[in-house]
């Protein structure tokens, strides 16, 4: 891997989303397969301009401990784009956020119904733990990936838990403590375990894998700060969602606590300390520092 | 293990609910654990009577091939039986069968309402693969485990592709084509791969595999012939869910396909051909048979 090409955030973006979508496409049964409504569901809200950064993150993740972007490491990405996906059609159901609009498309269930919404979310659930089985790593490197990923996104500090604890505070005053806990669960879980889960898949020793836990710990933090504080300063164009959602709903936020100027210097120092636990990784952490400043730069 | 008691199917059953339910008691987070709605809810449902017949293949397949129920094989029972739980609760939402009784029990929705019945069952799912990361065999054969249940759960000819087919296919008449199709997606393929799983664990050979698999088939189709019977012979009280449901439904149904007095043929036609693949098995394998025979002549 040209390190040059790794400084440049964009065409690293860029890369890692072909590589995550080839293997998705190739992972998500075809349209036409029968059940074909089921599978035009799952590609429709899996192929609707996701930015794909948890599966960067895998790659990033992987090049520092590995020196590069190891092969057949697309699969783990789009496993866990899958349980991303997954997450937010089941969020924007009726039942739960009620969101019509995701990434600037409708939602699953205004296309195809709430049957057939639960039941594709339900399938990239499964889909993508049979990819995790499939994957070219050691088998007991696959069985701890998938402990690890099935913990980040189960009830216990995970990202179903978040969901419940964001649902449960609608309409009380969020809290500092609240929106730490909702935070850490509901987004920071699934984003620190692709990075840590990149790395065992790049045959990361246990004290590194302690790194990566601690930097995608402080980096998934900031980037719901991030994504807190575009919600209240965007607009619905430019976000491709609802704008200003969060707010009607009393969501707990980090602006709606600390307010805006402070949200950002918190996403500031978060990346600074993640970027710490970098240090040992030298030069091969560059991708994932660039898509780390990336993560509190942005403006979608 | 007592061959005798093998033969008895009252304990083997007994025994089966008890390693079950001890498994499921440890590994489903606490009731009061934060966020407590998430955890009753799964409790509420798993803990509600379910006969725990699929975990009960698992350990007679597995002594199947060993000669005695495995040590540490309750956690893949308890598996199996999260993931058919969290079918059921999906199941059961009002935007699918809507129904409000199962097992004698209000259903999750009822209880807790929609959103939470519908991360109860997300949930459910997540923590089966969680356990399964953590069985007491060899990597290689739980990596083999996750890849068959994921397989056998998912959209082709798994347990979600059943129940799609199945709510497609409300209001048209059912064909013997369609109730086939339905009938070994939505219960066989997870019948199926309790039997194949169980195996695994134990050690089978490729050939113990193959000849399970068989088995599995058979006694599954046999198993939802039956479950189909039921619900048009018995009332609500004897089932402890909605009886004549699948008839109001339209449902595809063997009986409404082939009668009740051929659909009870069919049963012990294909219970026979099951035990054809048991035979390599020798007395090994009689308490698997115990239980097949209990599917067929079982009055709820």
């Amino acid at each position: 891997m040209d390190t040059a090409l790794n400084l440049d955030v964009k065409s690293l973006l860029r890369e890692g989303v072909e590589l995550t979508d080839v293997n998705l496409e190739a992972l998500i049964p075809a349209p036409e397969t029968v059940p074909s409504s089921i599978h035009k569901a799952m590609r429709h809200s899996t192929f609707a301009g996701g930015k794909r950064l948890r599966p960067v993150l895998v790659y990033q993740a992987a090049a520092a401990v590995a020196g590069a972007v190891p092969q057949g490491i697309g699969k783990l990405g789009a496993a866990i784009e899958m349980l991303h996906t997954y997450s937010l059609i089941h969020d924007d159901l009726p039942a739960l956020d009620n969101d019509d609009l995701r990434r600037g498309k409708p939602t699953a269930h205004v296309v195809f119904g709430e049957a057939i919404a639960i039941l594709a979310g339900d399938a990239l659930q499964t889909r993508a733990y049979e990819v995790l089985a499939t994957l070219d790593c050691p088998p007991a490197a696959t069985v701890e990936i998938i402990r690890q990923i099935a913990n980040a996104t189960g009830t216990v500090e995970g990202m179903i838990g978040g969901q419940v604890l964001d649902l449960e505070g609608e309409g009380s005053k969020p809290t500092p403590e609240s929106v730490d806990a909702i935070h850490r669960a509901k987004t920071g879980a699934l984003i620190r375990v692709s990075v840590v889960t990149g790395g065992i898949f790049a045959g990361a020793t246990p004290g590194q894998v302690a790194l990566l836990d601690t930097f995608g710990r402080k980096a998934g933090l900031a980037f719901q700060i991030i994504d807190d504080v575009l919600d209240m300063t965007q607009d619905s164009a430019q976000l491709g969602k609802t704008a200003g959602k969060d707010l009607n709903q009393d969501k707990a936020t980090w602006p709606a606590v600390y307010g805006i100027e402070q949200s950002l210097r918190d996403a500031d120092r978060l990346i600074g300390e993640a970027f710490v636990a970098l240090e040992p990784f030298g030069a091969n952490a560059e991708g994932l520092r660039s898509v780390a400043r990336y993560l509190v730069e942005r403006k979608s």
